[in-house]
């Protein structure tokens, strides 16, 4: 593993320094190679660093600001009044090589926004997108994005993140010529938006890409395709869909009985019968996978969720790490030009 | 419970006769107040018609037609092909008085398209919608539509959505000032499309209506508003993707496993500990609970799945003679002029 320094927006998500710095501690114990400029409040930031490991003080440096982007702020706003404010300060220490890649889990629009005019996006790229692995029910990942950068998409957008997604998918899960796929409504080739019918069309004369169909949200878990593409909103509502009804399943299972005594009995047979199939199901709950990419950038830029708890918050740190470390961006722009 | 009749295609979904004429059985099994009207190829139908007792004999009559509308036809064409189609004499039916309702498991874009022109929108509806109850975690339902009828809808059409809904929520469901919700990809103000958020202005300022805000794809099964409203298209992938999710979830907790001895022991555990959460899980099914309704037209007309097995589509069957019996098209009407 080579030695890496990754920036981070320590103010961005639901709850902050309070998640992100005990995040970044679990991250630095975990990878001795990496080291993590903390951009946020140094008053918040430092009583989380309090009697920690020598090992670990001298791989953090605390990066203070006092203004950072709400969750609530329209893009246009956050983006004039970003100046100085954490996420743009991590994006800029991106830019200006002081790191190679950058975590926030602040706000979305915002960070794209931002992502795309200081580090630009790569040559021939319209649309930088939103990405992430989504487990299957078979243990494996497929790639799916965009799931929030952007709203509308016209054909050609959607032709690019099917491209973006399946050298991601080359890379990142060891395929090769992955199996690329459109969400929408229906097989059927008369379904969908329009953008969604020329998308296809588009997908299915490039013969350097492997494009399967259109594929319906039902079979999302399935492992049909590795690849699913789609428009921001639309990829949004069906990710949360799915972390939504893994979450509420989960809890079911866990719920609320009269009968303790027989519960440890259940956990054990769970364990005996099921313990592959249950860490699976677990796996569909966001807390044990997150960290979306924004894909498509000259650098490496991750998203956490808004509402990451600390071991999604270093699950994210550490993808970072690893997609600095595989060269995405590198693969991406080779990967373009190939085409 | 009144007498009634409803008019069926039987020769929609994917597999035609061999699921609907044991599904129509079922239905008259048990509402013995029922009769239908199957249209479709009576060579397909009478091999599931012999030996079945008179009693339900004399309460079906098969309308033969060998003309139908196959899934895959553009609507443009299916709707200039129509004529003496089994979908479309079954709307006709309806329109001639000779049944209160009519079921299909065909083409969706059609049986819409067909039931506009023939049995016309409400007065007063711009577009009727498809509209279905999604079971939440804590055994009750809340109200989803548009899931697929309208691929691009304006803000007005998203009010209109509500409005059914509320007033579908407050019959079907028998709620008082029934919450509704916008999907949409954030709560803040300024999250997703144009139209969405016009449509959350026009909300928000009529008080007839219990508006409380945007709802995010993780809260679907939440019980958390009554009445979710979304474009079709949005409506159709989240609402697959839940059914996706809940039905690889059921897969994996009957999972493969060696430990076939063990497996009697569990399924008492399960019994004991989470009957009620397990049943809970399996509504989440759509074979359990299928059937999605056309609301905003002047009569009752219920698109079944697809891919409904026998249960889904005899479930569909008494879905519209309840909507029938309990006069939705009628009270919409009424709730549409008290607004």
């Amino acid at each position: 593993m080579s030695r890496l320094t990754l920036a981070l927006d320590v103010m961005g998500g639901d709850i902050g320094p309070r998640i992100t710095i005990p995040a970044s501690l679990k991250a630095l114990e975990y990878d001795p190679m990496l080291s993590l400029l903390l951009f946020g409040d140094s008053q918040q930031i430092t009583p989380f660093l309090s009697n920690i490991p020598k090992a670990l003080a001298e791989r953090l440096t605390i990066c203070h600001t006092s203004h950072q982007i709400e969750n609530n702020q329209g893009l246009t706003y956050a983006l004039r009044h970003s100046k100085g404010t954490s996420m743009r300060l991590a994006i800029e220490a991106v830019q200006k090589g002081m790191a190679q890649g950058c975590v926030s889990a602040g706000n979305t629009a915002a960070l794209m926004g931002l992502s795309k005019v200081i580090l630009q996006p790569l040559k021939g790229i319209q649309r930088p997108a939103l990405l992430a692995l989504l487990p299957t029910i078979e243990g494996k990942y497929s790639v799916m994005l965009d799931l929030g950068a952007n709203i509308d998409c016209d054909a050609e957008n959607l032709y690019q993140f099917a491209l973006m997604g399946s050298i991601f998918a080359e890379n990142q899960l060891n395929l090769v010529y992955p199996r690329i796929a459109l969400l929408n409504i229906g097989e059927e080739e008369i379904k969908g938006h329009q953008a969604i019918r020329f998308a296809a069309e588009m997908l299915e004369k490039d013969t350097a890409l492997n494009y399967v169909g259109f594929i319906e949200g039902n079979y999302l878990l399935n492992g049909k395709v590795d690849v699913i593409v789609s428009d921001g909103f639309t990829g949004n509502i069906a990710l949360k869909t799915l972390e939504g009804a893994a979450k509420n399943v989960i809890a079911l299972l866990k719920g609320k009985s009269r009968h303790h005594l027989l519960k440890p009995l259940l956990s054990w047979l769970m364990s005996k019968l099921f313990s592959e199939s249950y860490q699976r199901l677990k796996s569909i709950n966001p807390d044990q996978y997150n960290g979306a990419s924004l894909i498509g950038l000259t650098s490496v830029v991750v998203k956490s969720h808004g509402g990451a708890n600390e071991q999604a918050f270093s699950n994210a740190i550490k993808d970072a790490a690893l997609q600095v470390r595989q060269q995405i961006p590198q693969k991406i722009l080779a990967g373009l030009e190939k085409y």
